[in-house]
């Protein structure tokens, strides 16, 4: 506890925004139906869909020190993932801290715990997706670490990774995934988009997907 | 498990139709308090108002084969209503589901889990009241039924039901009940529309239902 | 149980206005991180910004009756706050009661239970905080109290307290410390300001508050 | 709403004795893997196991007046079974209502709110299957119904079908099903104890149930 | 915020010890329903039963320093009251600070957070009622307060209040009020158990509390 | 998605016994407060205490065919932790499968879902810490992956690990770390006995700590 890792490998940007793109629901798909953060991750607003790299924060309940160290670790098109240590609803984050981290180019921010000054952050479009919305604020007496792994809602993140978020959620990529994750998103995307004009045409997905037979076989009866 | 009710009776059109246009709070009101899903049953974007009938559907969870089979049971001015066989919240309905749906002239889903591809279903004007929101998807491996029974969100609903939802969340009403019941409910909205006004012009409840003897006798005391 | 308090003192109208203007976020850290209500308590939409008077109402699960009892209670910029003797999510409040609470001045209802009418509350302006929506609704068979001590959503609320509600949540500041609070959080709207500027362009917490030797101190480490 | 129901038919008294030796897994199982209600349903005390004919409660919240009108329906080997019209974990019941029912032959409550005098039920053999724990009481003021239908922990119960109750939960068999899925389970426990024989041997199920070419053929590898 | 008051005014232990005697459910009727902790409160083991003075915590989430202060204002026969400033779910007591209060003459904890070394504690017999239990362990860097008014699961606990708990769960009577809810307690359980004896005799608490004639008039139909 | 990995390093057997003797709390606290699985996790009995080597399995939700496989990866003191990819509460195991897990060494389960037949399990003294007890069953059609990192209940887990399980609830030790981590949990239990001893005479923590010179520094203020 209480380390810096000050060096982070960033994957592609070019690859990062492409997942951004395709957004959450296409990229867990893409790699194997894995990655989705758990879903109580809320937007504070809707309409956002962002990529970036993360930069992680774990601090202690009710402690949001840790934010101040990690602002000064982002790069252009970071993302702050945050956990706290133990369950927390504190509204760990603000306008103040959001002015600070878009300075230094951040994205957004994916926290499990709250964030507060909904109506600035909105104002400001930067983009949160978290636990809880509280005004409740928190103390700086505690160390934590920053970009040491972390487990997020649900999902392990290292620094580094590619985290998705749009109003579905919130999705992690290995860095070192993120090019073949993105490739296979692409053919989803495209293929949806020929079974789309199909299905508004009236045609069934039984029919189109060839269901009908393999659920015959798992005893499925008309009656 | 694993059958498909192809006979659904459903209610007379205009009912349904007047049903919708009355509300939940007061459609649950005209029939006795009764027939309100749990209020975790929220819609995925606002302003929202519909009724139709219910094609149901008991899906295992985090299997959302069903939903194809399902599909091809619609008609013009129906529900999807799925509850999961245990508790889940996996994204189970999104964008290609809602386009097939709705070219069978579905007016919108409810379901006790997850949905997911809200920007799209939101921009198509696919209404959806759901436990959860999450780009987590699901297979399609196990067979469950459509159109027999299920207890959605603490309700049973039988195919064939009328379900109305609005921002205040959803509502069963009995197919054989519809009609009684949506002569109640606009007999209350004629009702409402006076006392609103009388309510309006700063008169009270107290006097206007003339509750101040009975509040006496039940012996509130004022200091 | 079962008292109606008729006479609450109410502190200075300006102090209250300038509460609601300085916000839930700000005024709670200006009393010494203290006074937020739980985070739970949501508001049915967003952008409304106010603060008033609280009159409250202690309820029996599922029975509003007493909101009656409390509306005759209201003046112009209260608010009223409603607690449950046990929990509850029924929907005790709708459109025809928030026309009788506007009729008589009031800002806002505060709810530790559901409420319903959504639609209809959003477009008469009429903010609610609460704790779900919900159409099932009340019947009005048992007293409770109105204007006794009450404990909403995790803090103690007397009446004539004010209330202090936006989209990050609620806050309650005691009568007597109105205008000390008030007088606090202007001071840290004011020095926010400053740093938000200096944020903006760039500088860090970390130098702008200090916190390098502290953090050193505490045993934090760059790697 | 308000009505009492004072016909039900009950199942063979030798079948749901049968179905309580059984137990709540293996009744499940044997009826298609259904009627479990949810898991948040735990007895006051581990060790009771018990199967009866359903007496249906449907009770406001806060409210237990109608438990007094359902202990006139008992009969010996009868289970009460209460469902709140909307969540509310209030002790409805204590033990002075369970001696009642213990002298009208009741075997035990499952009741989606909440029970209290948790060491009086104990001592005397009471079992009770509960949402919560709560010391909090009752009114007795509005009416509910007796032996209608009723949603309990999300299943529906028929006034005459078959409660099985033990330290895993609940489980509800349709009174028309109970003999068929009695024998089912009976044949399920014989081939269980064979099973268990090979098992504890230290024979894999990967072998006893032939899976091992069913896993290749979806794809499992081995590394 | 950061307060130890140290003088706090007790009630007659003879009182505090009758409503011990008399228990949660019954001193919570015998002052008008009033005074129960939420539901989740629940004790580590069962079968403790114990009534005493409050001494109140308000402790930062995560950080338990304030219970070493507390205990050093404990008095024989108080009950330790410790309520988070905001929601946390850790350990925030176990083996080491029980003896400590078991060496002061602490009857118990009632802890609106975590607990842990249950094994211990209930090998020591030091009873605990929480909301989790909870190894993950607190630091001891942000002052609270001992000895203020708080908020613990949903009652205000003035220092000095009674708090009662056992099984059931817990409850607060106001100082002032403890004497005469004693005797209305002792009145109550006199009455219950001649109804008792007549209720264990098949008689029906329909016809005991000849509730007939009432339901009647609220509408309910046998049929 | 659906790998085995069949080779697992394994920590020293009489490290991972000293970690079982000291406990979860301890250990958490040895390796600086961190390890701690969510405090939803409960043993289904009380009094076990184990530690042993995570055999880890990732299932989708309602799916416990890995189970079966997983089985034929353990060795003598190994335990079963199960993750589903998304939050399910289905009773995945049972007494044939426990059957089938200690006749091939199992300590014990770990799993972050539900868990049925809790009577056989306890009598049959296999121990389990779960998220839900739960009678709903499972099916055997997708697969999924043994021996991966896993996420279970906000904890990361990689195959080899160290899990240590008592009442207080889970804790992960990382293999590398387990013989550092044991030296400084038999410190601590050490020192705890000085400190028991100084504690059960009445002294105070605030002086064997050297707590009040601190205290001071951050504004504490005795009235």
């Amino acid at each position: 506890m209480g380390v810096v890792m000050q060096k982070v490998d960033r994957a592609n940007p070019a690859v990062i925004d492409g997942l951004g793109r395709a957004g959450v629901a296409t990229v867990h798909e893409a790699q194997g139906r894995t990655g989705c953060f758990q879903s109580y991750m809320r937007p504070i607003y809707t309409g956002a869909q962002i990529a970036g790299t993360a930069v992680t924060i774990s601090a202690p309940p009710g402690d949001n020190w840790m934010i101040h160290v990690a602002i000064e670790q982002l790069k252009h098109g970071d993302i702050l993932v945050l956990a706290p240590t133990s369950p927390c609803d504190n509204g760990y984050f603000g306008d103040l801290l959001a002015t600070s981290a878009m300075a230094r180019g951040c994205r957004g921010l994916v926290i499990d715990a709250g964030v507060r000054d909904i109506k600035d952050l909105t104002q400001m479009g930067f983009p949160v997706w978290s636990k809880a919305i509280s005004a409740q604020g928190t103390v700086k007496e505690t160390i934590g670490s920053v970009n040491v792994p972390v487990v997020c809602a649900g999902q392990n993140v290292e620094p580094g990774d590619i985290i998705v978020a749009d109003d579905d959620g919130v999705c992690v990529v290995r860095r070192a995934a993120a090019e073949d994750v993105l490739t296979k998103a692409e053919e989803r995307l495209a293929a949806e988009e020929a079974k789309r004009q199909r299905l508004a045409s009236g045609e069934l997905g039984l029919d189109i997907y060839g269901m009908r037979e393999r659920l015959a076989e798992k005893g499925l009866k008309y009656i």
